[in-house]
């Protein structure tokens, strides 16, 4: 290891948030790799997701700290989906070599929510790239019969949404969007910018085994409600005027969009979509730790989505949320 | 999810290898995350590795087949450097969106590799990018009380070494001398693009606790030795006549190595650096499983790194192995 790398590696280190002496985290950073010694009666839950300049963030358009602070928060997202608590993070980070300013505030950010999810980084790889890539592995637990998975929903249940849809999509515009004046404190760029996974949500959903099915919403309504409805070989019916859309502030330069369009194809809310036995609805307030929960519509048995438009009609749910995929993208 | 992306994650799935019901491997691909039942009394290894383009891999010069059994193979060596066996991976992939052969022989060499490691793929994320990405998150087990750690030698302990080492250097050279005939069953050639990680080794110094310290060498003797003697706090003398180093073919064209420097410097071997005490030097056999077991040196107090060369002169060892890091590269 030259230098720079132990310095990078270093710096990595002492920003890493809260302590890797967690106990059950019995060897952090330094050694070939992490050891973890799980929870009697706790599954081990297992996710890594990208998170890559150019598709995932711009370099000139993100702020450095909201990058560190995403690439942990989207990745423990999936362990919120589940009903589980993050226990570590392993982080693959490749930057170029001389982003020493850029690597500060991204570890700023990325300590800021290792912290808050209480997410000790347990290790990783370093290596120098003219992109910057990440990789965020995280670890979680669920106690053993409590993991809430997307294949448990049933005809007749009812579908919630947690929080205000399109906001993050919103907060995109407004930082894509280089002529609009953005005031640091707005609302929807926050969100953009600095999601929270709903994990206290999650976990109380799945401790009081209310969901049945959960998925978190990343890639936007319109694109999960799809993969919850394939995994549990359902369809659904959702109203769009049920729909907790953004609102968009009338002196916003954007006033234009389309809120509905926005809450269905928006992506990176990381709201979750959870499906409850109808004898349970009773049970699901209307809102959660000053999180909005809404019922948007119900399960049906066949495999078709359907969406009953604001003035009544009906027409079948196309998926348009955020698909890297996507020909012309 | 697009047909493109479906059809994407299908074929992984389908090559994905042993199969993901595995007991300890409640939910595999398809779910926000998987879950992972760890055995009682063992302790869970994490490692994530990068293998990109351009740094770990040259698409024009690596078969698809061999990207996909190395980028496997060498996170799977970590676990082995820790004396513990593999459970699962979790695979993130980028890729352009018409690699539609290369991703099917990659997939063959991936499962190829996830049967011979008895580590079946449990998930993790797909997108597409120009240049192709990977980074492969490996989770072990290891018995309580068993891993072996960079950081457990002591002045004393005799330094052994498995396997030839440079051979797989010697296999990159062969593989970028576009001029040179390779034959196929080139015994380097195979090490560069199949390597073998050390499992039943690396358990075996594990389980009957001869190990004291131990690394698998990814970057290069060189590299990889002062690793393990920082993490020790020790230091080292190696004998240059004592190292096995490749055997350079003399018909080859390459035939000017340097045995002894492919040996300190070369990457991609993923043999076991380990250190035993001295009492316990008697139990290492030559060989085991027909793999080469050879003390190269002893650990000393101190931090240095010396390296006693054929003709008896003593000189500092300086890491120059493989290193991203390294301006100029």
């Amino acid at each position: 290891m030259n230098t720079l790398e132990k310095d990078i590696v270093a710096k990595i280190k002492s920003f890493a948030g809260p302590s890797t002496r967690a106990m059950h985290l019995r060897l952090g950073i330094g050694d070939d790799a992490a050891l973890f010694a799980g929870r009697p009666g706790q599954q081990t839950i297992l996710t890594s997701d990208w998170f890559l300049e150019g598709i995932h963030f711009l370099r000139d358009k993100h702020p450095a700290d909201a990058v560190g602070w995403k690439c942990l928060a989207r990745a423990v997202s999936d362990i919120a989906a589940i009903g589980g608590e993050p226990r570590c993070f392993l982080l693959s980070l490749a930057i170029p070599k001389k982003l020493t300013a850029w690597l500060r505030e991204f570890l700023t950010g990325l300590k800021r929510a290792a912290t808050r999810f209480s997410c000790p980084l347990a290790g990783g790889d370093t290596t120098c790239r003219d992109q910057i890539l990440m990789n965020v592995t995280v670890i979680g637990e669920v106690p053993g019969d409590q993991a809430v998975l997307r294949s448990g929903a049933r005809s007749g249940d009812a579908l919630f949404v947690s929080g205000r849809l399109g906001e993050a999509e919103l907060g995109l515009r407004l930082l894509r969007d280089a002529s609009s004046s953005r005031p640091k404190n707005d609302a929807a760029l926050k969100r953009h910018l600095y999601p929270e996974p709903r994990l206290t949500l999650g976990r109380w959903l799945s401790k009081k085994r209310l969901a049945t099915a959960m998925i978190d919403l990343s890639d936007g309504l319109s694109s999960d409600l799809p993969r919850l409805c394939s995994a549990s070989k359902v369809g659904a019916r959702i109203e769009a005027a049920m729909i907790p859309a953004v609102q968009v502030p009338s002196e916003s330069k954007l006033k234009g969009s389309d809120p509905l369009l926005l809450a269905l194809n928006g992506g990176d809310d990381y709201e979750l979509l959870f499906t409850v036995r109808p004898r349970h609805v009773r049970f699901i307030p209307s809102s959660f730790n000053r999180i909005l929960l809404t019922r948007i519509g119900q399960i049906s048995a066949g495999r078709k989505l359907m969406l009953v438009r604001p003035e009544g009609r009906e027409q079948i749910l196309r998926a348009s949320g955020w698909d890297p995929f996507r020909p012309g993208r």
